[in-house]
C-alpha cells in the first residue's frame, strides 16, 4: 500500500506492506489532513520514523469489535497501555507508554490503511461528510481548551494565530458566548473568522489592548505569539498554550509572578464534543480547506501545506 | 528619622522627614526584615526610588481608626485605590493603581516610621514575638501557594530553592500532609527543613525523580530552578512560580503543551493565615534568622543579606 513516510529525515511516498496487527482494527483511510505537526515531524521534531499523519476519516475493514466493521470512523490518536491509572480512568492521552498515531511509535494516517485499537474509533454520523469528519481531530484539539480553562460568556478572549488551529479555536471559544478577538497577519484568513462575526486584529493593533483579556489562547506556534499573549492578558488571567514551538522560547517570567497569571498547556481534546459540533454544522471548516491531492502526491502536498497563506491540505488515498 | 533608601541607584541610610499623610496610619517600626526583593530593587529592579523594605512589625502611633492606636501590627503591603472592582471585592493585590510598600510608589519599612492605610494593618496577638511577627509577610507569600493550587495529602510536592522563601514554602506545604521534597544546594539550609521531617535533595539527585511530582514550587529565583521544576513535574501536574527572575528566561514550552502542565504565578498572600500559623508556632522561623543590625547599619546589613549562605537579616530602628 502507499504511505507518506519520514525515514532518515527524508520524506517520500513509499509502497509498504499493509499493516496486520491482529489485536487492532484495520481502517481503510478515505481522507487525511496535513497538520503543522506533520510538517514539524518532517523537519525532525520528536525523531519520529515511519508513516506520518494523524487526522483522518476511514472505513473499518476488520476488527474484533464486529459492530465497527463497515462503519465510517474517526480515531483518537493516543493508544494507551490499558493498564496504568490514566488508561483505567478512560484517558489514554497521558499514558506514559502510549503510542501516538503518526507521531510516536505508531504508523500514521497518510496511507491507504492504518491500524488503531478498536476502543480509539468513533463512528461518524452519516450527516457529516468526509471533508468535515477529517477535521474531528484538530477540532477536538480546539475544544480541548474548554477542558483546561473555564470560559464564561462575560469573558474577553484573545486567540493568537490565524492558522488552521487558531481559526478553529476562535470559533469554538465564540460558541461559549465569550467575546473573541482573533489576532493574525493574513487578511484572507482573518476574513474566515469575520464571516462568523468574530472580531479580528493585526498583532500591532492588538497591543493597544494590553492587559484587557481574561483569557488568551496562543495558537500561532511562535515565540512572539507567546509574548503577545502575555501582554494581552489581565492580572490573574489565564493563558492557554495550544502550540508547541521549535527549540527554546525566551520568556519574561516576572509578569507571570507579579500579575499571578495562570498558564495551561493543552494538547489533544476528546473527539465526541468535536463530532457534536460538526453534526450541528456549528463550525465553518469548509473555508479551512485549501487544497486536496492524491496520496501519491503527498510530498508535493506537504510542500504546499508549508506555504504561507495555505490552510488545510487534504490527501486522498 | 532614619531610613534605608535607594536613590540614583545608590543605597544609603539617610535622615529624612517623618511621613505625615493625615489619611493614613503612622506606624513606628519595631523590626523589619530584608527580602530578596529588596536586594533586587537596590540593583535597579522596578526602578523604585525611596525607602525600601516591606516586611515589618510595628506600633501604631496615630490613626483615624482609634482602636488601632497603640496596637502592635503587621501590614499588607499593597495599598489599593479603593474604587476598582478588585479593591471593592476586598483584594487590593491586583489593583492597577496600587502602591506597594517599599516596592512601588510608596516609602517602605526599613525606617523608623512608615505609613499605610489603616485597612492594611492587622493587630499581632501578644503571644507572637516581634522576631516571629516580622515573618508574617514572607510566610503569607508562602501560604499564597495554597490560594493558587489545590494540594491534597496524597500529593507529592517538590519545592525548589532552599533560601528563606523556599524554606517557608516547604514548611507550609508540609502542613497540608502532602509529601514534600525540598531541593537546594546548601547543607546548612536543607538541615532546617530536615529538622521538620521534610525530605531534602541536591538538584542533581532530584533529577532522578523526573516526572514524579504532582506539584512543583519554584522558589529559587533562577532559570535553572524553573527548568528543574518542569523536569520534575508529572504530566498534567501543576507548577507554582513564586520567584521572579532578572531578565528573560529560556524555556522549552513543548513539555508544557505535550504534557498539559499548568503554571500558576504566585506573589503576595493574605496575612491572616500566616498570623494563624505563627500563633500556633507551626513554622520554624527562628532558624531562618541569620543576623540582626541597627537600622543605621542598613547598608552593611544589605550586603550581608546578599551573601551566600545568609538567610534572614533583620533591621532594628
Amino acid at each position: 500500500m502507499l504511505a507518506l513516510r519520514v525515514e532518515k529525515k527524508r520524506l517520500s511516498v513509499k509502497n509498504i506492506v499493509k499493516p496486520d496487527q491482529p489485536d487492532e482494527a484495520l481502517v481503510r483511510v478515505l481522507l487525511s489532513g496535513i497538520c503543522n505537526t506533520d510538517l514539524e515531524i518532517a523537519r525532525g521534531y520528536a525523531g519520529f520514523i515511519g508513516t506520518i499523519g494523524h487526522e483522518f476519516v476511514g472505513l473499518v475493514e476488520d476488527s474484533s469489535e464486529s459492530k465497527l466493521v463497515g462503519r465510517r470512523v474517526v480515531g483518537e490518536i493516543n493508544a494507551g497501555c490499558g493498564k496504568c491509572d490514566q488508561c483505567r480512568a478512560g484517558d489514554t492521552r497521558h499514558c506514559a507508554s502510549r503510542t501516538v498515531l503518526g507521531i510516536h511509535g505508531r504508523d500514521g494516517a497518510h496511507a491507504e490503511f492504518l491500524q488503531l485499537p478498536a476502543v480509539n474509533l468513533l463512528p461518524v454520523p452519516d450527516t457529516i461528510s468526509d471533508e468535515h469528519a477529517v477535521f474531528t481531530e484538530p477540532l477536538a484539539a480546539a475544544c480541548g481548551i474548554l477542558e483546561r480553562v473555564k470560559i464564561s460568556d462575560s469573558d474577553r478572549v484573545a486567540v493568537i494565530g490565524d492558522g488552521k488551529l487558531g481559526l478553529l479555536c476562535a470559533q469554538v471559544v465564540a460558541l461559549t458566548g465569550a467575546s473573541v478577538l482573533l489576532i493574525g497577519k493574513h487578511s484572507s484568513k482573518l476574513r474566515i473568522a469575520e464571516r462568523r462575526s468574530i472580531e479580528t486584529a493585526r498583532p500591532k493593533d492588538a497591543t493597544k489592548r494590553a492587559r484587557q483579556f481574561d483569557v488568551a489562547v496562543e495558537a500561532s506556534g511562535s515565540a512572539s505569539g507567546f509574548g503577545l499573549a502575555l501582554e494581552l492578558i489581565r492580572p490573574q488571567g489565564q493563558l492557554v498554550l495550544k502550540s508547541t514551538f521549535h527549540g527554546k522560547t525566551e520568556l519574561d517570567t516576572t509578569r507571570i509572578v507579579v500579575d499571578e497569571i495562570s498558564i495551561a498547556g493543552s494538547r489533544c481534546g476528546r473527539f465526541s464534543p468535536a463530532l457534536d459540533l460538526l453534526q450541528k454544522d456549528a463550525i465553518d471548516v469548509d473555508s479551512l480547506i485549501s487544497e486536496e491531492y492524491p496520496l501519491a502526491n503527498g510530498v508535493h502536498a506537504m510542500r504546499r501545506a508549508a506555504t504561507r497563506g495555505v490552510l488545510k491540505v487534504l490527501l486522498r488515498p
